[in-house]
């Protein structure tokens, strides 16, 4: 049987779909636009792996209860600068995009607000988040916290999370800086490419489910940490900065090995830091400019391969996708059809 | 001629004459204090290169005027959060630890506060700066900016800095956890150890003086960043996010190539967070002491090599050098004794 060729969508109309389905599954109409906007976002940007891919997982996770489609999101600031939310197991989306906008408001009195989420489920891509802040002329730091899947640096096996960091700044001619890395030499969803391509991994990017250091794409499993002690200490550092002062501890829960630790959950950090406290906007754009204007005009290593600054990839396509549509798997598409089917709903179509 | 042997000095002692060294080149009192405290620490924890070592550089900054013995710091607090601090060319360690002492006040109030540093010198181990919060029942964030000396990714030659981040996490039967690392594959001073012992580079891990790739450490000059775009991407948000938010870029004055532009300075950001914003200190405390109970409990990948902890190490060194006292270069130790003919101090003794 031929492989079904995938299916072109507009954004918008992608949007809806994604939306309705959630809104469907018993999630309140804004919820499932919130939704709905950052999955497709992780599309637009080109990160496939984290966009709607992903829709069948949370509608999983709410079978579960896991995940609860119209979770109570409970709020409290305990100083000017903290937000703390319990996200009462909401989608990633819901919970961290309303963790970014308070941040946002709590920055704008104090300078800098830390918004601490406790208990969510798959955030997507944090780029989206972090993202969010240069809307309101701020620069955005977000961290997540998941279930262990990377090794640490000297120990066999999952230990702890490819927990990614990420970093937006806006500029004004440059598409804004917008860096979100896992602290993986190279995540999963890059070491399937290498396996579907048969390509051999670099030195000491994987493990094997034995816990032995390979090269085999066919055989790697685990992935292992950046910079071996380093991204091992990144990601345990973020552990602790998100499930430890959200009182909400994945790891050590995830090694009890009990039902309770190995359920999927995610915890996160973003923080908003409000430029005007420190500088002029403008100039500090300016200023962001002509920094990336030096770094991109540099000597090339290479004649052909161009410098690129962290996102700027991910605006061009967006700017691609937004005019041409996103293609979107004839997997991912027919799970879309058979949510509508589940919830009653009309039948996607292009 | 054989080699002098190196001296071995009590802390205490080496604090002295550090700070009498300072205080007779025009520091006050209580700064050259502080100069001796964090020099002394990062010997103290084994990192000897951003130690004592560095003191005839400082005495030679104050010479050229590039840094300035008796600075006055300009600080402003322009929002409850954030403390923006003008070093006027103060060595490192007055402007980062007032920087961290008034971040620390003000998380107090806030839960959260960011101290921005321009203009000053030789920052030192910022594990030091970020290891105060501690005492405060608080987690400290620093980043650091200087000098081009490291390769971004696709570029040749030294494009930005090895710039570091430090984060430090108290812990309650474990030392704290001390994560302070370049954004480059090795450091400078470890690309000089492999110099020494004749032993090739890992690939991808330097650049030689004409920009290209290579393993041989007679020929590597630059560093190339941790991960390729990973670290290059981080050290490019840093130089933002403390250069661009205190207006002092360093980056683009370097590569315009003018006299100022090649000057030595760096800019920093220490970031406090007030545990008990979040959750009990005491609880916070003991979750991660159950955290790293379990990374240390995990499978070592080979039996010889002991699963660490980031700081770990620093912290049985620092228990031991307290004990033993520290050894000081013969080099090192006649830079004291050129430094105390010169201001007309009374000569170091061990």
């Amino acid at each position: 049987m031929p492989k079904e060729p995938p299916v072109r969508v507009p954004a918008d109309k992608l949007r809806a779909i994604v939306r309705d389905i959630f809104a469907a599954a018993g999630t309140p109409a804004e919820d499932a636009g919130t939704v709905a906007e950052a999955l497709v976002w992780a599309n637009l940007r080109g990160i496939d792996s984290h966009g709607v891919s992903r829709v069948p997982r949370y509608l999983e996770l709410f079978d579960s209860g896991e995940a609860k489609p119209a979770a109570k999101l409970r709020l409290t600031r305990p100083k000017p600068g903290v937000i703390l939310i319990d996200a009462d197991g909401a989608p990633g989306p819901v919970a961290l995009s309303r963790a970014m906008r308070e941040a946002m408001a709590a920055a704008r009195e104090t300078g800098i607000a830390w918004a601490g989420v406790r208990g969510t489920v798959h955030t997507g891509a944090i780029g989206y988040y972090t993202s969010l802040a240069l809307s309101g002329g701020m620069v955005g730091i977000g961290l997540v916290a998941g279930i262990p899947n990377m090794a640490y640096h000297g120990a066999r096996g999952a230990a702890l999370a490819t927990s990614p960091i990420s970093i937006a700044i806006p500029a004004e001619r440059h598409p804004p800086l917008v860096l979100d890395m896992a602290t993986a030499v190279m995540a999963l969803g890059r070491m399937q490419q290498y396996k579907a391509q048969g390509k051999q991994l670099p030195d000491g990017a994987a493990m094997t489910a034995e816990g032995e250091v390979t090269t085999d794409p066919a055989r790697a499993v685990t992935p292992m940490p950046l910079g071996g002690p380093k991204g091992a200490g990144l990601s345990l550092a973020f552990e602790l900065l998100t499930s430890g002062l959200m009182s909400n501890p994945i790891v050590t829960a995830f090694h009890q090995k009990t039902p309770e630790g190995r359920k999927h959950k995610q915890n996160a950090s973003l923080i908003a830091v409000d430029i005007s406290a420190f500088t002029d906007p403008a100039a500090f754009r300016r200023t962001v400019d002509e920094t990336l204007d030096t770094i991109k005009n540099l000597p090339r290593l290479s004649a052909e391969e161009e410098i690129l600054i962290p996102g700027e990839r991910g605006a061009r396509t967006y700017e691609k996708r937004m005019a041409e549509g996103i293609s979107v798997s004839a997997d991912v598409w027919n799970s879309f059809r058979k949510a509508a089917e589940k919830y009653g709903i009309a039948a996607p179509s292009a």
